[in-house]
């Protein structure tokens, strides 16, 4: 059951993200090959980095076949509702929240399962839940969504951390992952809704 | 013979993009160490993002100090004779062409030698064939070629699979090799020279 | 000994990237967050790139707490005293300069040792030299400093084949790396303070 979850956030992850790569391909006015690729980075890049840092080789969408069908499916679905996706204006973020969750929880658990301190799992995570947004910016060349202006890598990394509480007090591992998915998903709604920011730093 | 053709493919794909690369360097007036370093980056990204994410390591590029020669007097020819390369337009786009050609093919053979699924193959061929592009577009900041209007990934898949098709009618593999890799670069070319293009999408 | 002064240099390089892209951060105004994630990331990013080419995973940084808790605490730092470290208008390229002398002679010894050929170990230390910044500029969106008028991986180079020609002509270790350090910072610095510049090529 608990291998089970995880590859059920791992599919929400990359379907979230393959959505908020489409649609940012689709505000460019990418060709349709354009949009699916940038649907597949976005999906694959956060996973690719984690499994290549941890030397995961080939890397885990290798050997997944039916993921990479899923995620092209779920790109297909997306160019088809673009007009229904594009009527809530912040649909990409909301993906790209989604996606962020999922994919730093997963990140952490599998650098805890590698034997990396858990610390370092927390910044694996991270990596992980962010890196796939940051390829998707910087091909179409946008500075990252990680640095705007809304806390975004703070999410993660929060989220990562109430992973380890959570992990220390022997809490089930299921709703350790359930929990702090929508934690970060929810702490970077909240963040989008009310304009939460960290401060900045200003130049004399 | 068949590795040979195979060791042909790749140093004619890697001068390809070494051009491609310097003649981009070129056009932003980079120095003349900028130069070299672009066409090494576009010549080499393709062959080391494929054997990151495939576990070759080191990487196949750093046990072969030929090769790099080789792509460095390539690059050096590229300088010397700039405005005969420029004389025809199209220049960077057609020794792209070759590159996208030759490395995609090389990366299916080595997706297949390594027991990856044939499909998997493909999508590591498109990735060796266009990595070193979309580097080298992003270090000069612009939208990388596989994002542009004519059809360029979609060249590359579909000479992966017509790969797969003449390997399961157990067609000779060096007539594969040579045949598919002919096939991308003359559909990148008519796509270039009849403006052959997929659909985008409007957004209401 | 000998692997103490490696280790103080690779620290010395990591605190230098790590002002270097708290630096560039602030100068884009990103938050608290954005600043610790762009100096992490120029701090481990060469570093990164040279442990995944090489084939050594988990790569370094992950199984060394202490050196994650220094880049932050060094950028910590970096933030605090930013208005002294603007005062001098050069302070991005000299810390970066004192980056790229580090890590590039890093990144040969670890090349030497091992076992790839003397050149391209030397080519490996100047990507390690490099890639943070290449990075960190990327991610802000401008051209990389590795593409700017004054002489850089030029410096990076000629270094690495200092270390080889005082490698073979026995000097001891500790003294090759520091000198060779010290003499990629001392060109860099000449080159920015003298604007010593490669040829461009005009196209015709």
């Amino acid at each position: 059951m608990d291998i089970e979850l995880l590859t059920v956030l791992d599919w929400i992850g990359a379907a979230a993200f393959a959505i908020s790569g489409a649609l940012a391909a689709m505000e460019r006015r990418f060709d349709l090959f354009g949009i699916l690729i940038m649907a597949m980075v976005t999906a694959i890049g956060g996973g690719t980095l984690r499994d290549v840092l941890v030397g995961i080789t080939p890397v885990l969408w290798m050997s997944n076949l039916a993921y990479l069908y899923f995620i092209g499916g779920i790109s297909i679905l997306a160019i088809a509702f673009r007009n229904e996706l594009y009527r809530y204006k912040g649909s990409l973020e909301l993906f790209d929240a989604i996606g962020l969750g999922a994919f730093t929880i997963l990140g952490v658990e599998i650098g805890i399962q590698n034997g990396l301190h858990p610390l370092i799992s927390v910044i694996l995570g991270t990596m992980t839940g962010t890196f796939g947004g940051v390829i998707r910016d910087i091909l179409r060349l946008k500075i990252p969504v990680i640095f705007h202006k809304e806390i975004y890598a703070t999410a993660s990394l929060s989220g990562g951390l109430l992973y380890l509480l959570l992990n220390s007090m022997d809490v089930q591992s299921d709703v350790i992952h359930i929990s702090t998915t929508a934690y970060i998903i929810a702490i970077r709604f909240l963040a989008i809704r009310y304009q939460f920011s960290l401060p900045t730093f200003r130049l004399k």
